[in-house]
This record gives C-alpha cells, sequence and structure tokens, in this order.
C-alpha cells in the first residue's frame, strides 16, 4: 500500500553536517484538502503550536510528534533541564490522546538513562525515529488483523480520521479497508462537526486510494447505520475497562451501531490503551474554543455571543464495542 | 408573547384600491441571523422559488405560504385553470411537510365551491389569510398545552427549528419554551447541519426572546441528552400510527433519548398529521443538493466530486415518541 503524502518526516539540514540542524516537515491537515502544503518546523514552539491547532493530528501522529518535539528541542538545548521542560510543555498541549504521553514517557525514559549530554541529543532522535517506525509497523499490523472482518462488497461507516493522515502508516480505522480494498463496495464518511476531519480528510484520503466514499452529514449516520455491514473507528484512550474517548459523535454512532445491532470496531495500537485508569470516567476531555463552531472558514454560522459547548471527544462504554482491532488480534477486555 | 419579527404578512398595495396589486411579506430565512431582511413576492414563480430556496421555511409556515402562493397565482389569472396549474406547482415544490398538502387542499376546495371568478380572488385571499391566523392559533394552544411538561430549571434540548421562524405564530417545539420561559435554565440547541437551521435560527430566536441558549454541534447531543429534562422538536409529518418524518437527525436524537430514558416529545399541530398514511414508511423523504452539504457560504469543505448523500428528513418509529403536543392536548396513537 503505497500512499502519495506523508504526515510526519525528519528532515536533516542539507549540508548534512550538523545534527541541531534537523528539521520536522508536516503535512500541513489544516489546509487539505484545498492544498497539499508541507511545512518544515524546527522549534518546539512550532511543535506545540502545530499540536495545538491541528495543523498535525491523529492520536497515533500526535504521539510521533511528541517525540519529534522533544528531538527538536533537544538540538538546541544548552542542558538536560531545557529538554524536560520542552518534555513538560509537549505534555500540555492536548490532554485525551494517550499515545502524546505514551511516546513522551518514551523519551523521558532516554533523558534518564543517557547520561551524557553529547549523546542525548542523538539517542532521542533515535528514539523519536523508531516511535515513527513502530508506528508505521503496527498500523500494518492492525490492517491485518482488521481485514479478515470485512466482507465481500462491505459497505462501512466511519467516523472522523483514523486514517493514514491520523497516523505514520495506513491509519487505524482505515488500514483494514485500505487491505481490504478490492472488497470494499462503499465508506460512508461522517463530516465529523467542527473541524470536519470526516470531510477534510478521511474522504480525500480514500478518495486518493481510489475506494469509493460517500459523504455525510454527521446526522445522516441514523438513516446510513441501517446499511452498513460494521463502523469503524479509532481510538484517543482506552481505559482498561475497555471505555474509549474518540471524536465527539463517536458514543452517537455506538449507540445507532447497537440499536441496529451492526457491529462497532476500535481500531488501535497499545499507544492508545492507558493501563493506568480503570474506567472512561478518568479520560479528560478536551474543551475546544467556541470559535470552532461558530465559524467555518471565516464563515460565521450562528449569531454573536451565542454560548457555545464545544468538547472534541466523547466517551464511549465498553458494552457497545464490537471487538478492539490491535496488533496483537482482535481483542476484548479488561486490558492489563 | 410579542415576537419583533413576522414570518409572513399579506401587504395590500399602497394605493388601497386594487386587490391584484397585494404581495407577500416574507422574512428571508437564509439570511438570518446576519441580517433581517424581509421580501416582497408578487408571482407564483417567486413564492415557488422562496420554498425550494429555504428563502421560507418549517412545516406550519410552508403551509400557510402554500395557501399564500394560490391566493397571489389567482390575483393575475384570467381562468380557474391558471389557479389549478399554480396549485400544482406549489405541490411539487417541497415533498415531505404535510402542511403545505393540507394547506392546499383547503385552497382546492375554494375553487370547487366558488363558482363565480370575480369572487374567487377574494375567496382565496380570504382562506389564506384564515390559514395564518388559524396557525398562530395552533401555536399557541400547543404552548398552553406543552407548557405543563416543562418542570422548574428546566434544561432542554431541541433540533432544527420548529421555533416561531417555522411559523405564523410562537411555533411548534418551542411554543411550551416562551410560555414556560421564567422555568427555563438552559436550551441545548443543535446546530442542524447542512442547513444549520438550529444555529442560524432557534439561537437567534431565542436569543432574541432572552432565553438562555447553548448551541452544540449535532454530534454533541450524545454527552448533553444526559443533562436534560427532556427533548421537544417539531414534525414534518406524522403518520396515523404515530410515525414522523422530522429534519434529518431527529431519528438520531430519539434514539439517544431513549437509550438514556429522557422524554421525547413532539410538538405539532393537526395539519402536520396525515390521516391517509399507516406509517412512516409512506412518507417521501426529500433529497436535496450535495452543495447544501460541500459548501458552507462559499466555503467548501469537502474534496471536490466527493458523492454526497443528503437527505433532508428522517423517520422516526412512533416507539420512541414519548407523547405528541398538539392543539387538543398531549396526544397518543394511533391518531384518527
Amino acid at each position: 500500500m503505497k500512499l502519495n503524502f506523508s504526515t510526519v518526516e525528519w528532515e536533516e539540514n542539507t549540508t548534512g553536517v550538523c545534527l541541531s540542524q534537523g528539521k520536522v516537515r508536516i503535512l500541513d491537515q489544516t489546509l487539505l484538502p484545498w492544498e497539499i502544503n508541507y511545512k518544515d518546523i524546527g522549534t518546539v514552539e512550532g511543535i506545540v503550536g502545530a499540536i495545538n491547532e491541528m495543523r498535525i493530528r491523529g492520536a497515533p501522529l500526535i504521539g510521533v510528534i511528541g517525540a519529534y518535539g522533544v528531538a527538536i528541542a533537544a538540538q538546541k538545548a544548552k542542558d538536560v533541564k531545557e529538554i524536560k521542560e520542552a518534555i513538560e510543555r509537549l505534555e500540555h498541549t492536548r490532554p485525551t490522546a494517550y499515545n502524546l504521553f505514551c511516546g513522551l514517557t518514551r523519551m523521558k525514559k532516554i533523558v534518564e538513562v543517557v547520561s551524557e549530554f553529547s549523546l542525548l541529543k542523538s539517542c532521542l532522535l533515535q528514539e523519536a525515529n523508531k516511535i515513527k517506525k513502530e508506528d508505521e509497523f503496527l498500523c500494518e499490523q492492525i490492517g491485518k488483523n482488521g481485514e479478515t472482518l470485512i466482507p465481500k462488497n462491505a459497505q462501512i461507516l466511519t467516523h472522523c480520521n483514523a486514517g493514514a493522515l491520523a497516523t505514520c502508516g495506513i491509519g487505524t480505522a482505515l488500514a483494514p479497508i485500505y487491505i481490504a480494498k478490492n472488497r470494499i463496495k462503499k465508506i460512508f464518511v461522517s463530516e465529523t462537526r467542527p473541524v470536519l476531519q470526516g470531510a477534510r480528510l478521511t474522504a480525500w484520503e480514500l478518495q486518493q486510494a481510489e475506494i469509493p466514499v460517500t459523504l455525510i452529514c454527521d446526522s445522516v449516520r441514523g438513516v446510513v447505520i441501517k446499511e452498513v455491514d460494521l463502523c469503524i473507528v479509532g481510538a484517543d484512550r482506552i481505559a482498561r475497562n475497555g471505555d474509549i474517548a474518540n471524536k465527539i459523535g463517536t458514543y452517537t454512532l455506538a449507540v445507532l451501531a447497537k440499536t441496529h445491532n451492526i457491529p462497532f470496531y476500535v481500531a488501535a495500537p497499545s499507544t492508545t490503551f492507558d493501563l493506568s485508569i480503570e474506567s472512561g470516567e478518568q479520560i479528560p476531555i478536551e474543551l475546544r474554543n467556541p470559535d470552532e463552531v461558530r465559524k467555518i472558514g471565516n464563515y460565521e454560522i450562528a449569531p454573536k455571543n451565542i454560548d457555545i459547548f464545544n468538547p472534541s471527544f466523547d466517551v464511549t462504554p465498553n458494552e457497545y464495542i464490537t471487538g478492539f482491532i490491535t496488533e496483537n488480534g482482535i481483542q476484548k477486555p479488561p486490558f492489563k
């Protein structure tokens, strides 16, 4: 499976001598599908901004970019303290996706175990590259395990973007779809208000891959659910009992699926599983800027001064989830 | 309850002599909440266009404007045939809202019983005025009957716009809310993609009336449902068995309400009840232009050439509906 874009790449400087000139090249996802624009980021502030503004998003990808953020910080750091401060800043970008903390924990471990400061920079970069490489592999495994669930002439409903754009590989929820491409009749994609990752990202990447896609408003899922064989979504964090946090609207889809006896699968790598928490109640849910709802582009859709409630995620209890598509197979909670 | 806008008014020409100069003044709802713009329409083509483009919308209001469309046509008609042709054109504007057919049936009856052509024009106008006046009264009664369901410090979730803007009075779903205004803690309004009647119309009219409102994306209903005392929505058509068609997304809300044991009420006047059909399966569902989804203002939100499925309504089966708030009280099916 060859993709014609890359979500994140480490770019050495072209003079090729000085490691401290390396940058992270990201595909700016706020500009999709209108513009394929790669942006080089060379500071931790730049990485923090790109995560906050959702130029780069998707739980697994946030995990990778967070790690690169530490590698970037290390390039210019005068001491370990500065690196630790950078890790702390990165930890405070977005609260829900566990992969960020999973990645940063690995980077912290490197900081702890590599005592020689001159070595630390290259060890951190190596670790970030390794996390990226592993993510690619995890996607592939999720795809292979998940494709067994896809029947001939499959119609599948997915929400938000848990595709290649959310990872360094072929995605999580979309990985089985890419691998079973020839058996797909249609993928229904809900637009995913407010930030429209379904309309802008999932529809775009499936179109690139020549997989038949039909875009619907989120509210149309109640109609389309009757037509599909299964639902597959990603996750931003999974608790020990199998409760998940994922993009706002996932819970509603899970309720619709249960009502209509449609299998509802969550695809996620082990880096999304937070085994330190018992249930979904303990997952912090990010509230984002009301302007995400109020404005679409520069187009205002609501009266001025109206109160807006804009949670970025919701929690779906485990009883709504048929199974978890992971790199280790189709799994069920409790997770250990 | 005094509103500071009027959805539709018959305007005699200022010279005051010639009935055939009358026009219908509508509040153009596509321009709300940014602009309060009244538009005079003097031809049946103008009325047809205003309905198709949703400059005027809402099931009860479509019923009234349809009747005025006949009155407008009669002004310029040379014979009864022309009036009948106009009725036929109006019947083909929008297929789902029953109130349109209910209103046009009354107008047809006038055409049948008034044999003198010279009298027909004024009789048709009189009937349209009567339908408008009745609609105002029906709203008031629905409000009085529905307000008994609203507890102190009520939090209520509504979808789309079944407010004053959808009628000639104080609305259907919003009528009980206006009357119980002092007991309202908060109204949650879902934005209602694709045409955003919740964000643009309901949020606006409740704000005008100084009723506390919180706007949410449609997907956030799955979170907010846990916080509300009840849901109230309108309807575009109600079958004998109590199945309803209403704005896309209503079914999803009904499923969420049932899952969380939250009462789910439908507010509608008798003009919305189609006693000629047994169940919701017989209600024609309008598919609208994909551009409603693809573009928000002039802002394109999806890749070019993407397939879009854009049904304007969905059907909610009777078992999801706690009760029907009508001018005759809180009712349950079967309806006779």
